[in-house]
């Protein structure tokens, strides 16, 4: 991988908006207030706000499982943000030509780290900033609110890169300390593969951080989670109702399915819990 | 009515969202980031992402009575779709300057059997469509995944549609042979029409596929209903708190409600409830 | 004061909705697309459409916090409208190059009694109007429905006002006889305040119409709620988590919070509840 200094984000008037906000009170509507008023122009796309309060490693993986559908030169945000008002800093990504702007709380771990073992090889590398305070203040940011920053800060930064007044290169010095996500990385051995449920969709399903190309790479694969093991299929039709399995879904990971019904609530599992996929050849 | 194989669709740019996605995961913010990639312009209103999964009936009865509020030259699309990754078709409708995408799975019924006894005389009749495989791979759409035709056919399809790429008359061929719909249309006689409930509304409105004419056509009509003989009213405000009543809604159609309450828990009834108006002349 | 009836309105092309509509129906949807219809180039964004059925004190007191985020020459047009079909008139408010078009029952009070004493005696006044039968007609809206003017009203006419067809001054005669609104705004004296709870948001916060203002003009303050009394703190993490604790939030109103916790049910308050501030120097 090579690091890749000279900015190839050209600005499409995109932003994304991930938060946990929710749509009951008008926390969204008036960040795109602040978007509207910075840029005209922008087309705004509500990614999710419906994250888990407090569970940025869930903004992390769909972020890092959607940015590709959006043209290239989107800035996307993103705001799960337990620490606001406190010191924590701003990051910011760069990656095939697209922008992340987040809290530095770990959040960006899944888009940094990429989504397969083989795209890692192919694809260039991340670029990580922190927003530096001079860079907040050269964009007329005065003093934010202390529990608000998806409004003060965030809204109006995006704006000003979508606008493409700001190249990704002037938000701050590169940086490899950005904080860490909250979730390990799968760990693979030649014959297992573990990993973690990530989050579960309005259906119940089980959506975990093993993908595609791990369970490839394992003759036979079962996986085990909850006490039970299943086996892989291709689709939910391939099972009877009430039944478990475990496939490969449209995003490119493992997820643990009920036919008609809902994992979740089926196993009793929650996010964090463990899955792991091992070679089944006795 | 006489077929009119000369395109009148010009796009207006606009395309519209109706699923069973739900607005808790990214399904619908992706498919938003695949319609701007390849129709930077275009604009996307949700119609609505909370119909009851898998009842692809209701998608049809909010298309069919919508669409019109829209400008001409808008693409509506359309994705309910229990047989997703099976070999149902896709389906192309193109009536009044508007184009509809959606499975082949009687969604799209509403819309080409029309929404009222004069409007039928008046208007054109609808040009249906398969969408061919050959049109699929002309645009790029390569292996689709299994499980999410929304993202992966849909979108760039609509987007293609929406930019002036693709004429509808280039979707596929004509057909009469669209799969019907999920419930019988009403039923008519002299004295009496017989319809269901369709669709129920977040206050717990039920509302049903009989049209304002069926019941204008009637002296005297009575709703017949979880076996209640209910009057025909004009607004909620003709009863008192507590009563049910029958009313003509704001979409044309028969709705049974519940002053300050929820008609569809008061009466214990589902989609699919059998509602009759009949002349009561005794 | 000065009233200002030179319009300071130029049309920024931004129309936000803010209704009770919620998301599940696609009510919300088509009154997008008779917006798009009249104004292909408008730029549309939900501000909510959660708003307590029938509460429109609720709808006004969120537009008075919010509208400032958007640009100068945004239509806000919003329907909370419990008297539908009757004989209320349509009230336009034009404040600050802003244009507020909502039923006249009180809903726009707190965009006109404006949010803060300093600010007050800065701005300039609104200008509050009847929107005549007149206009509508002017414009080619017939006969609305009896149920939904969000559709067959609001949605034309704001097209009208952001497209710059329609100027304020043409929507009607200047009028001082606005519906009052449903909360009374705070009383003050030299050592206590006393308001009340407007509204509560996702996280079971308390959010009143007490103001900034209003705490800070008084020496050391408490607040007194559901029968306890509670200490001014600057942000949630400044107590435990269970505690409750009163802060001026990111709009610039008192809120009553718990520290990880929902206020609203540990508190058993709801929306209406009575709020005061008073100076502790015992």
């Amino acid at each position: 991988m090579v690091s890749d200094t000279s900015s190839a984000f050209r600005p499409s008037g995109v932003v994304t908006l991930t938060t946990d906000f929710g749509l009951q009170d008008p926390f969204v509507g008036v960040m795109k207030g602040r978007l509207l008023d910075r840029h005209p122009a922008v087309r705004i796309v509500d990614l999710t706000h419906e994250i888990l309060a407090h569970w940025p490693a869930e903004a992390g993986f769909w972020l890092a499982r959607s940015f590709r559908y959006f043209p290239a030169g989107t800035v996307h945000v993103a705001v799960v943000d337990p620490g606001v008002g406190s010191s924590r800093e701003i990051a910011a990504v760069e990656l095939e030509g697209h922008v992340f702007l987040a809290p530095d709380n770990g959040l960006l771990a899944p888009v940094i780290e990429g989504t397969g073992a083989l795209e890692a090889e192919l694809r260039r590398a991340p670029v990580c900033r922190h927003v530096t305070p001079e860079v907040l203040r050269r964009i007329g940011i005065g003093t934010p609110s202390a529990t608000f920053h998806g409004r003060d800060i965030f809204a109006p930064l995006a704006a000003e890169v979508a606008a493409g007044r700001l190249a990704p290169h002037e938000l701050g010095p590169e940086t490899s300390d950005l904080i860490p996500g909250w979730l390990e990385g799968p760990v693979m051995s030649a014959t297992q593969v573990t990993g973690a449920v990530v989050t579960i969709d309005r259906f119940g399903n089980l959506l975990t951080n093993i993908e595609a190309a791990h369970v490839l790479a394992l003759p036979q694969p079962w996986v085990r989670v909850g006490g039970r093991e299943l086996p892989m299929k291709r689709t939910y039709a391939d099972v009877r109702p009430g039944e478990y399995l475990a496939l490969v879904n449209s995003f490119g990971v493992l997820e643990i399915a009920r036919a008609e019904g809902s994992a979740a609530e089926g196993l009793g599992l929650a996010r964090g819990a463990p899955v792991s996929v091992a070679s089944k050849t006795r």
